[in-house]
C-alpha cells in the first residue's frame, strides 16, 4: 500500500490539537475541525473570515438542491440530475477590526495560534495573539459548539483580551446566506425574510430550485458597548458593535444561534419563519456555559457507553476516538430521513449523497451501539422505496433498484458505467435487513416494510439477471461489483453470491411468516401481487447462480475471465501515478488483474462464518497484492481478515491506515471533507478486527486478538438489549456483561455464556 | 430484419423525382436532393425561404469548427473537444413578392410541384405554380447545380412565368451567413468585409473559434428591370429589385455564386478576399447554360466510366446509381486535406466527421475507380500522423492511435467508450495501405509514408495489447469491437486478427524493402529510432496472438465469452423499440448476444481468401441471426456473404435495403443526412456481391452470380492501369478488358487472361 502520512497535528487521547497555524493545511483542518449534531455541520473555518484558501461550509442534513447536466446524455437509464447538500449559511459570521485594521490570519501578524476539537465537550477551541500594523496585542479566542439536546442550536464564544492597550474594537456578528456552493460556485439561495429587532437577527432562506426552507436567527447573548448598527442586505443579516477593551480584562461575546427547517419543500416560507422564530425565542435565554455543560455530559453519556479505549498506542487511541466522534456528529438517528453522506456534513466531496457505504460500513456500528438509529437507515430505504421502483423501470426492469448515490432517493449519480452496472447497492439493502433483524431480532420492522423492500429487491435481481443458454445458469451481465476497476464484466462473483443470498434469505423470510403471520403473509402478497410462480421461480435463479471458483485453487474469480487478465505488479506503479483515475489513460485502470477494493474478499467478509479459514487465507493471498486500495473502504476490510488469519503486521498497518485515514491526511484529500463511511469501518476493525467478532451466524462470536505493541484495549457493544463489554490485554480477553440478560456467545471456538461476572479467554496467538 | 422501406419519389433511371410536395418529408428531401461538388455542398432546401421545417445547410468540406463540452469529463484520455463541419453561407437566397405577398410553401397555395434531380448533369429543378391571395399565378422553376470544373463556383437560375396576370415581382437575392448551426443553434461566423458594387455582391465569412477564411460573392447574370437596390447587413449582402412579368413570358434570372477558402486558417481575411475576388471576377463571365453544359459532359465522361448499369429492376437501378451519384458528389480527390463525412455535405449528424468508413467502406470503391482520390485518403492519414501519435500519448501509448472519429486529426469522439476501446481505425489504415498497395503497387507510397504509418500503428498496438500470463498468448483487453453492441471486451477476434495482420504486414514491407531499397529502410529505422528488437517483438505479438476460435463448430468467438452470452430472439424485438440506442436502458443493450453490425464477418470479408466458403458458411450462419443491422454499415457486408454463399433471396433483401437505404429512408434518419459511407458499400454489393469480386489475394477474383429476377447487370473497374468491364446476364458472364493492357485473372476458379475480346465465364447457381 503505497499510502504516507502526512501527520501534522498534536496527538492526545481526548483531543485533535493544532499548535501554530499551518496555512498550507487550511482546508484540511477545516475539514477535521468539523463539528456537526447530524441535523447541521459547519466546517472549522475561521469566524472572522480568511482570504487564504478555505471553504466555509455550514451544511443541513438532507437540504439540497439539484443539477442538470448541461449536455444531457441522450440514453435511456442515464441519470442527467445530481443532487447535492446545497452550502447554506454562515452563522459564525464575524468580522474584528481594531483601529481600522480587519483581522484576517492570512494577512495579519498573530502568534500563539492553537487550535483544538475536545471530543468529550464538542468544543472547537482557538486561540491566538493579533498583533495590529500598530503595535496592538489582542489575545482572541473563538469557540463553537453544536447542541446535541437541541440540534438547531449552535454557539459560538469569542473572548477577548486586549493585552498591550485599552481601546474599542469594532465587531460584526452576521447570518450570512451569501457563501457560494463551492462545487458549483454559485449561491443557491433567495432570502425573502429579514428582520433585526428585539436583540434578534433573523433571516429566511429558500433554496432555489427544490424550495428548501431554511430559518437563520441569532441573538447575541452578552452585553456589548452602546448601540447595535443593524445591517440588512440581500443575503444577509447582522449587526456592528464596539466593545471597548481594558487591557488585561477579558471580555466574552456570545452568540446563540437557531438553523431551523422541516426538510419539506411544500412546507411554507411563513411556517418556516414562525416556527423558526417561536424556536428562538424560546431558547434565547440558554447559555453558552449552561448547554456547554448539557454537551458534555451528553458525550460523558456517549463515552461510557460507546468508548473504544487502546493502552499503549496513543496515535491509535486518537484516531479510533475521532472516528466514533465523528461518526456519533454525523448520524445518530435522530431526523428523520436522514442517511451518511460520504463525508458526512464536512464539505461539498460526493455531493453529500449517501451510498452502499451506509449499509455495508455504518450499519454494523449502529448495530451494535445505537439499534434506532440502524432502523431509521433502514427506512430510509422504504421511505425511498418508490424512487427505487421508479429507477428499476428506467432501467427495462422490475421491482426495486436502489441508487449508487442519492439524497432524496432517486438516482444522483450520473456516471452510467456506476449507476447503471453497479447493483451492489441494491443487493445491501437485503443485507442491511438481514444483519439488522439477526442481531435485534426486529420482526415488526421485517414482516412489515422489511420484507416489503426484499420482495421489490428480489423481482429487480430477476428480471436484471439473465441465462446463459449454454450452461443453464443464471447470473449478471454487463456488471461493475463492488471493485470499480473492472468494469462492465459478466458473473461478478460478489453481485451473483449477494443475489443468491437475497433470493434465499427472502424465502426464508416467507417461510418465517408462513409459520409466525400467516395472513399478514397473505395480504402482502395479494398486495404486491406475487404469485407463487414467482416465488418459486427465485428458488430457482438461487439454485442455478454461476459463482465463478476455480476447485483447483479455491480461489473464487471476481467475474469470468478474471483470472485470464494481464497481470500488473502493483507495488512497481510508480508512487507519483497515484491516484490512478486521473493519471492514466481512463481504459487503461479497466485491463488488468489489479483491483480498487475488496470485492471476493467483501462477501466473504459479510458471510464470514460460511467460509473456512483456510479458504480465507487463500482468497486473502490471491486479492490482497492485487488491491490498490484506491477506495478508502478498502484498508479496513483487509485489516479484519488479517487479524483473523494471524497477519499482525499487515493487520495493524492497514488498521493504521484506517483508523487515521483523515488525521494523517493518507489520501491527500481529506481538504474535501472527512471520509465518514470509511471511519465507520476503522470501529470495524477494532470490534471485528482485533476483537475477532462475528456476526453472521446464529450467535456472536469473538475471537479477540491484539497487536504486539498494545498494552489492552477495550469496548462494549449492545446485542439485543445487552451490553457487553470486551477488554483485551497481551495475556487474555475478558468479557462481561454490563446490562441486560446474560448472551450466549462462541468464545474462541466454545459455546459460553457471558454474564455479570465475566469470562476470562485465552487470546488468538 | 425489422427494416419497412418509406417510399415516395418516383422511379426513375437517371433521376430521382418528386411529384407533389410531400411537406412531412421535408428535410428528407432537402437530404437526398443535395448537391455536392467535394469542394461544397448543399442541402436540397428552398431557395425563396420556407417557414416549414427545414435545414438550410451549407457546407464546405474541411471547414470546421470546434466546441468544447460544457462540463469536461476529467479521467486521462477523454477528448472533451467536438470538432464539427459548420454550417457556411446561404449562397442561394432568394425572396420572392407578388402584390405584397411572399412566397412561401409553408403557407402559400401552390400545385404541380415537382422536384427532380437528374444524375446526367447534376442538376436539381423544381417547379410550381403558385396562386397569390388576390388569383395571381404564376409558374415558378428553381434550378440550381456546383460545378465540377471549378469547384468554387455555383449556379442558381430562378425562371418566373406569369400565367393570368402582368405586373412586378419583388425579387431579393442575398448571400446570407446568418444561418444557424442547427446542432448547436448558434452561427458561427463574423463578417468583416461586405461589398456591393460594379453588380458583383461580395462578403467575407471568418470562423469565430478556428478561424477559418470563406470568400463569398454572387452577381447575377441576367437584366432586370429598374436599379438594384443594395443590402447590407452584419451576416448578409444583396439586392432587392423588381421584374416586370408579361402574362405568358418566361423572365429567367440567373446568378453564378463563388464561395471560396484555402482552408488554411491561418491564411490572412484580406488575402483570401482578394483570391476570392480575383476568381468571381474571372468567372463572372461564365453563364448558366454553358457551365450546366460543362457538368453534363462531366457527368457524360463519369457514368461512361463508372456506370453500374442493371436490367429488370428499375429501383435497383435508380438505387444504384443514386449511390454512385452521391459518392462521386461527395469525394472525388480534388480537395487536399479532404476526407469523406458519413453524412457527406450534406447534414450536421455525425458533425461532419470522417471515420473507419473511409477506409473500409469507402476505399475499395476509390481503388477501384479513382486511385488517386484513394491515395489522396491515404495521404490524409499521413498528414495528421502528428495527431495520431499525440493521441497514443493521451492513451499511454506508444505509436500512433487513429480517431474513431476527426475533421483535423485529432479525435473527436468524446464518448471514451468509443473513443478509448475501439481500436479498428487504427488497423483499418493499415488495412487500407495493405489493400491500396496491392491493387495499385503504389510502392512510391509505400516505402515512404505508407510504411512510416504502418511502423508507428505497430508501435501503437505493442504498446496496447497486454499477456495473458496465465497463457502466454497475447491480446487486447476492454476493447470494443466494429460491433459496438459488444463494449469493453477482453480479446475481440476482429481486434486481435487485424493486429496480428498489421504486424504481419509491416516485417513483410520491412522484408520487401531490404530487397528493393535497402538504404531507404535503413533510414527510415534509424529516423523513427526502430530497433531490430522492437521489430522481433512485433514478430512475437503477431505469433501469439490470440484468435478465439471454437475447433468444435468452426466459429471464430467473436470476443472471449461471447459463446455464454445470454441468448436473445432478435425477431422477437417489437418493432417499435427500434433504434433499441434510444428505447432500450444504455446496459441492456450490452448483455446479450446480439450484435450491432458484422464483426468475425468484418475480418472474413477483409481477407476473404484466407478463408474456406464452409468457414464463411459457418460463421455467417451463426452471426448473421444474432445482427441486428442497427448499424446503416451493416446489411451490405451480409448482401455479399449471403451472394456468395448462394443465398439469393438473403443476399437481395440485404441488397435492397443498402442500396436504397436513403431512398426509402429504412433508418428512419435520412432527414439528417444521406449516409454516404454507408452507400459507398452499394458499390461493393454490386462488385464484390454479385459481381463476386475478390481483391485480397495475388490475383483478382471474379464469381459472378446475378439475382434471379434481373436480366443483366453491367459494371467497370480500373485495375493497374486497365479498364475492366463486366457484364452479366441470367445465362453467363462476360468480362471484357476495355483500356490498358490485359490482366490474369481468376475467373470462376480458372487462371484466365482478361483480353479485348472478352471472355465468357458461366456463372455461379
Amino acid at each position: 500500500m503505497a499510502k504516507i502520512a502526512d501527520q501534522y497535528l498534536l496527538i492526545d487521547p481526548w483531543k485533535i490539537i493544532e499548535e501554530g497555524y499551518r496555512s498550507d493545511k487550511s482546508e484540511v483542518s477545516e475539514s477535521l475541525f468539523s463539528l456537526s449534531n447530524e441535523h447541521m455541520g459547519v466546517r472549522g473555518y475561521f469566524d472572522e473570515g480568511y482570504s487564504g484558501s478555505s471553504l466555509v461550509g455550514c451544511y443541513l442534513n438532507g437540504i439540497y438542491e439539484e443539477h442538470f447536466l448541461k449536455e444531457p446524455v441522450a440514453y435511456k437509464g442515464i441519470s442527467n440530475r445530481i443532487c447535492f447538500m446545497v452550502n447554506t449559511v454562515n452563522w459564525l459570521y464575524t468580522r474584528i477590526e481594531v483601529g481600522g485594521e480587519s483581522l484576517d490570519l492570512n494577512h495579519s501578524r498573530f502568534s500563539n495560534f492553537r487550535r483544538e476539537l475536545d471530543f468529550k465537550t464538542g468544543e472547537l477551541r482557538r486561540e491566538l495573539v493579533w498583533k495590529t500594523e500598530k503595535g496592538c496585542e489582542i489575545k482572541l479566542v473563538f469557540s463553537r459548539f453544536l447542541s446535541m439536546q437541541t440540534k438547531e442550536m449552535g454557539f459560538q464564544r469569542i473572548s477577548l483580551t486586549a493585552l498591550n492597550f485599552s481601546g474599542p474594537v469594532s465587531i460584526t456578528l452576521g447570518m450570512d446566506f451569501s457563501i457560494q456552493h463551492e462545487t458549483y460556485g454559485q449561491n443557491f439561495w433567495d432570502c425573502p425574510q429579514k428582520a433585526a429587532h428585539d436583540g434578534l437577527y433573523t433571516i429566511s432562506g429558500v433554496s432555489q430550485n427544490i424550495r428548501h426552507k431554511l430559518f437563520a436567527g441569532f441573538k447575541i447573548l452578552s452585553e456589548v458597548d452602546g448601540e447595535k448598527a443593524s445591517i440588512v442586505e440581500d443575503r444577509f443579516v447582522g449587526c456592528r458593535f464596539a466593545l471597548n477593551l481594558v487591557q488585561g480584562q477579558e471580555r466574552r461575546l456570545d452568540r446563540l444561534a437557531i438553523l431551523y427547517t422541516t426538510r419539506d419543500p411544500a412546507e411554507s416560507a411563513e411556517a418556516t419563519w414562525a416556527q423558526g422564530m417561536a424556536l428562538l425565542e424560546q431558547r434565547q435565554t440558554s447559555s453558552y456555559h449552561d448547554s456547554l455543560h448539557c454537551n458534555a455530559a451528553y458525550w460523558q453519556k456517549f463515552w461510557d457507553k460507546s468508548d473504544i479505549a487502546v493502552e499503549g498506542d496513543p496515535e491509535a487511541q486518537q484516531g479510533i476516538r475521532f472516528c466514533t466522534f465523528q461518526m456519533q456528529q454525523t448520524y445518530r438517528g435522530v431526523i428523520d430521513g436522514a442517511n451518511i453522506g460520504s463525508k458526512g456534513l464536512t464539505g461539498e466531496a460526493y455531493n453529500g449523497n449517501a451510498f452502499w457505504d451506509t449499509e455495508t460500513y455504518c450499519l454494523p456500528y449502529y448495530i451494535f451501539s445505537n439499534p434506532t438509529a440502524a432502523k431509521a437507515l433502514l427506512d430510509f430505504r422504504y421511505k425511498t422505496l418508490p424512487q427505487a421502483l421508479s429507477r428499476a423501470k428506467d432501467l427495462d426492469c422490475s421491482g426495486a433498484c436502489y441508487p449508487v448515490a442519492t439524497i432524496d432517493g432517486e438516482e444522483s449519480c450520473t456516471l452510467w458505467q456506476h449507476a447503471s452496472l453497479q447493483l451492489q447497492p441494491t443487493t445491501s439493502v437485503a443485507y442491511a435487513i438481514w444483519h439488522y433483524v439477526k442481531i435485534t431480532q426486529d420482526n415488526d420492522f421485517l414482516f412489515t416494510r422489511g420484507v416489503e423492500i426484499l420482495l421489490q429487491i428480489c423481482r429487480f435481481l430477476a428480471s436484471r439477471g439473465q441465462w446463459s443458454p449454454r450452461r443453464n445458469k443464471f447470473g449478471y451481465y454487463a456488471v461493475m461489483g463492488p471493485d470499480e476497476f473492472q468494469m462492465m464484466v459478466n458473473n461478478n462473483c460478489y453481485t451473483n453470491f449477494m443475489a443468491r443470498q437475497t433470493f434465499l434469505y427472502t424465502l426464508q423470510v416467507l417461510a418465517d411468516m408462513q409459520s409466525l403471520c400467516p395472513e399478514q403473509k397473505t395480504g402482502l402478497l395479494e398486495r404486491l401481487a406475487c404469485t407463487p410462480d414467482e416465488l418459486a421461480a427465485w428458488q430457482n435463479l438461487a439454485s442455478h447462480m454461476i459463482i465463478p471458483y476455480d476447485p483447483e485453487t479455491g480461489v473464487y474469480e471476481q467475474h469470468e475471465g478474471f483470472f485470464d487478465l494481464p497481470h500488473i505488479d502493483i507495488d512497481a506503479i510508480p508512487v507519483e501515478d497515484f491516484p490512478l483515475y486521473y493519471n492514466w489513460s481512463y481504459d487503461r485502470i479497466y485491463r488488468n488483474d489489479m483491483i480498487k477494493q475488496p470485492d471476493v474478499l467483501m462477501f466473504m467478509f459479510l458471510y464470514n462464518q460460511s467460509f473456512s479459514r483456510e479458504a480465507k487465507r487463500t482468497n486473502y493471498d490471491y486479492y490482497e497484492p492485487r488491491c490498490i486500495h484506491e477506495s478508502s473502504l478498502s484498508p479496513s476490510l483487509h485489516s479484519i481478515f488479517a487479524a483473523e488469519l494471524g497477519l499482525k503486521l499487515e493487520a495493524y498497518e492497514f488498521f493504521k491506515f484506517a483508523t487515521r485515514i483523515d488525521l494523517d491526511n493518507y489520501n491527500r484529500n481529506t481538504a474535501e471533507g472527512i471520509h465518514i463511511t470509511s471511519i465507520a469501518a476503522a470501529w470495524m476493525n477494532v470490534v471485528y478486527g482485533y476483537g475477532g467478532m462475528r456476526s453472521d451466524g446464529d450467535r456472536l462470536v469473538f475471537n479477540p486478538t491484539i497487536p504486539p505493541h498494545w498494552q489492552a484495549y477495550r469496548f462494549q457493544i449492545v446485542y439485543r438489549n445487552s451490553t457487553l463489554q470486551v477488554s483485551v490485554d497481551q495475556k487474555q480477553a475478558c468479557i462481561r456483561l454490563l446490562d441486560g440478560d446474560p448472551v450466549t456467545a462462541v468464545i474462541c471456538g466454545e459455546v459460553r455464556e457471558i454474564n455479570r461476572n465475566g469470562l476470562v479467554s485465552p487470546i488468538q496467538p
